[in-house]
C-alpha cells in the first residue's frame, strides 16, 4: 500500500510539473523497472495535450543548435517545451558518443524548458528504451511541445516518425552524395524540411533540390497526396528562419487537427508502441531468465534440433502464459 | 499429404544444389508464407557447414565491387559462394533504391556462385525478412561461403554481425567526418577491416587511422581482448589485396574454430533469430487480424483507456495461446 501511495504521489507531482519529480519519473521509465509500470500507466492516462515534434537529420546537419533555437522561439510564444535528445551509443559498449550535452544556450535555466538526454541501445531499434514513456511524462507534466531530437540515420528516423505528430527533417547544404543516399529513405518521412546553415552559398541549391524532389514526387504520384511538405531555410546562429520554422510546425498541427489526421497518427503511435512494448517484454523474459525458466529452451536450441522458428513459438507460448496471469 | 511430399521434394532438390529449387525456396522464405515453415525447419536441420561472412560499410565505400572480387577469389580456391545482397528500401514505399543489380562481373554465369538480392523493410530492423532463412538455404544447398552484403548504416550493421560468423567492415578513404561519426558504432563490430579504393592517395592514412583506433582500444582496455582485427588495404578494380582479404577471412574462421568462439557465435545467432522470429509472429498477428481477433484490443487502445504496455500484455497473452495450440 505504501508503494501504491508513493507512486501516486510521484504521478501527482509530475502532473504538477515539479522538475525533480519529472526527473525521477524519467529515470524510472528509462530503467524499464517493473515497479514503474503502474505509475507510467497512470501518467499515460493524463497525456494527449502535447504536440510531439520529431526533429531529425544526419550528424553534422547542425540540428542540435536548431533545436535550441526552436525551443527559445516557442518560449517567446509562452509555450513550455520538453526536449528529449537521443544520443547514438554503441550497441556493444553501451557508451554514448556525445555524452551529456550542455548546448541549450539561451534556454538553459529557463523552467519552461526541460531537457533530457537518452542513449540509444542497439537491441531494440533506434529509439531508446523509455523514450516514448518520456514523451508521456513531459506531456503529462504540462509541456505543450515535446521535441524528440535524434542524431541517428536510418532506422532511428523511421521510429521517430512513428512517435511524433510532426516530423522535421534537417538537411545541411554541401553534404556529399554518400550522405544523400543514406537520406533517400528519410526525406519522405518529413512533414517539414528544414535546411540548416542557410548562410552557406550552397543553401539555396539545397532548398531548390528539395523542392524539386518534392515536386517530382507529386508528378510521379499524378496528384498531391495530402499536403506538400514545406521547405524552410534556417540559420540557427543568426536566428534566421526560426520563427518561420515554428510557424510551419504550428501550421502542421492545425492541418492534422482539422483534417482528422491527428487521430489517425495518434492511433498509429499507440499501435506501434504496443508492438514495441511486447517486443521489450519478450526480450527481457528471454535475457533475464537464461539460467532459470529459459534454460531448457536455450539448451535445445543449442543442439540444433529445433529451429529458431520453433523456439520462437515456444517462447511466445511461455510469455503468453505469464502475461495472462 | 501431397503438400508434405512436395515440400520434402523441394528440400531435397535444395540440398542437391539445384538452382531453380534454391530460387523457389528463397522466394518462399522471403514471402514469410506459413506453408514455407515446415520446409524451412527441414532445411535448418541440414545447415551448419557454411562459413557466413557479413560484408558491410557505408554507401559509396565500393563494397559491391569488393564482394564480386572476393567471390571470384573464393572460386579460384574451388569454394562455392552464395551471396545475399541486401538493398536498402524505403520503409514507406517499399521500393528498392538500387533495384536488381547486375554487377557481379566475372562471376556472372558461374554455377558455383549464387546471388540473391533482397530488399530491407523498415518495420523489423535492418535485415530483410527471410534473410537468415536465405542463409540457411544456401548453406543447406552446399555453398561453403555465404556472404551477406549490406549497404545500410547503423542498425543493419548491428543485425548483420549477429547473423554472420565473420564480419568485414569496409572503409573508404576520404569520406568526411559526418560519415565517420555514423560509423563510430560500426567499426567495433568488425572482425576484419577492409580499406577500399586502395589506389587513392588517402588510403594509407585510412589504414593507419584504423590501426591507430584499434591500438587505442587495446590501450584503453589495458589488454588484448580476443584478437586484434586485421586491416587489409584493397583495390577491387585492380584485384589488389583481394587474396589477402580472403586469407584474413579464412584465418578468422580458423581462429573461431580453434578458440571455441565459433560455437558461442552460432548459439548467439540462434538466440537472436529466435527473438526475431517471435517478433515477426507478433507483428503478423497484430497486422493481419485487425478486422478480426485484434479488433477489440485495437478499439480499446483507441479510447486511450489502456496503455500500450497493458495492450502489449494482452497481445502476448493472445499470441501465446495461439502458439501453444
Amino acid at each position: 500500500m505504501m508503494r501504491r501511495a508513493s507512486s501516486l504521489d510521484l504521478v501527482d507531482a509530475v502532473s504538477a510539473g515539479e522538475p525533480r519529480a519529472i526527473a525521477r519519473m524519467l529515470s524510472r521509465a528509462e530503467s524499464g523497472a517493473v515497479e514503474a509500470r503502474s505509475a507510467l500507466d497512470l501518467i499515460y492516462q493524463r497525456t494527449g495535450r502535447a504536440h510531439v515534434v520529431g526533429i531529425t537529420g544526419v550528424p553534422g546537419s547542425g540540428k542540435s543548435t536548431l533545436v535550441a533555437k526552436v525551443a527559445a522561439q516557442f518560449r517567446t510564444r509562452r509555450r513550455k517545451v520538453g526536449i528529449i535528445a537521443i544520443d547514438p551509443s554503441s550497441p556493444f559498449s553501451g557508451g554514448s558518443i556525445l555524452g551529456d550535452r550542455i548546448r541549450m544556450g539561451e534556454v538553459t535555466g529557463d523552467p519552461g524548458v526541460f531537457v533530457r538526454s537518452m542513449a540509444t541501445r542497439g537491441a531494440l531499434g533506434g529509439l531508446a528504451r523509455g523514450t516514448l514513456e518520456a514523451v508521456d511524462i513531459l506531456d503529462a507534466a504540462g509541456y505543450e511541445v515535446v521535441i524528440i531530437e535524434t542524431v541517428g540515420v536510418g532506422q532511428d528516423e523511421v521510429d521517430i516518425v512513428r512517435a511524433a505528430h510532426t516530423t522535421v527533417v534537417v538537411s545541411a547544404p554541401g553534404l556529399g552524395d554518400d550522405i544523400q543516399a543514406i537520406k533517400a529513405g528519410v526525406l519522405e518521412i518529413a512533414d517539414i524540411h528544414a535546411v540548416s546553415k542557410g548562410d552557406k552559398p550552397e543553401a539555396d541549391k539545397t532548398v531548390s533540390d528539395l523542392k524539386g524532389m518534392l515536386g517530382l514526387g507529386v508528378a510521379l504520384a499524378g496528384r498531391i497526396v495530402g499536403r506538400l511538405a514545406p521547405v524552410v531555410k534556417t540559420c540557427a546562429p543568426k536566428n534566421e528562419g526560426i520563427a518561420e520554422l515554428v510557424e510551419a510546425i504550428d501550421a502542421h498541427r492545425e492541418y492534422l487537427a482539422s483534417s482528422g489526421e491527428l487521430e489517425q497518427r495518434r492511433q498509429a503511435i499507440r499501435e506501434r508502441r504496443t508492438l514495441k512494448a511486447a517486443e521489450v517484454i519478450l526480450h527481457d523474459e528471454f535475457e533475464n531468465h537464461r539460467e532459470g525458466r529459459m534454460a531448457a529452451l536455450l539448451a535445445e536450441l543449442g543442439t540444433g534440433r529445433i529451429s529458431p522458428q520453433t523456439a520462437a513459438r515456444r517462447l511466445l507460448a511461455h510469455v503468453g502464459m505469464e502475461a495472462s496471469e
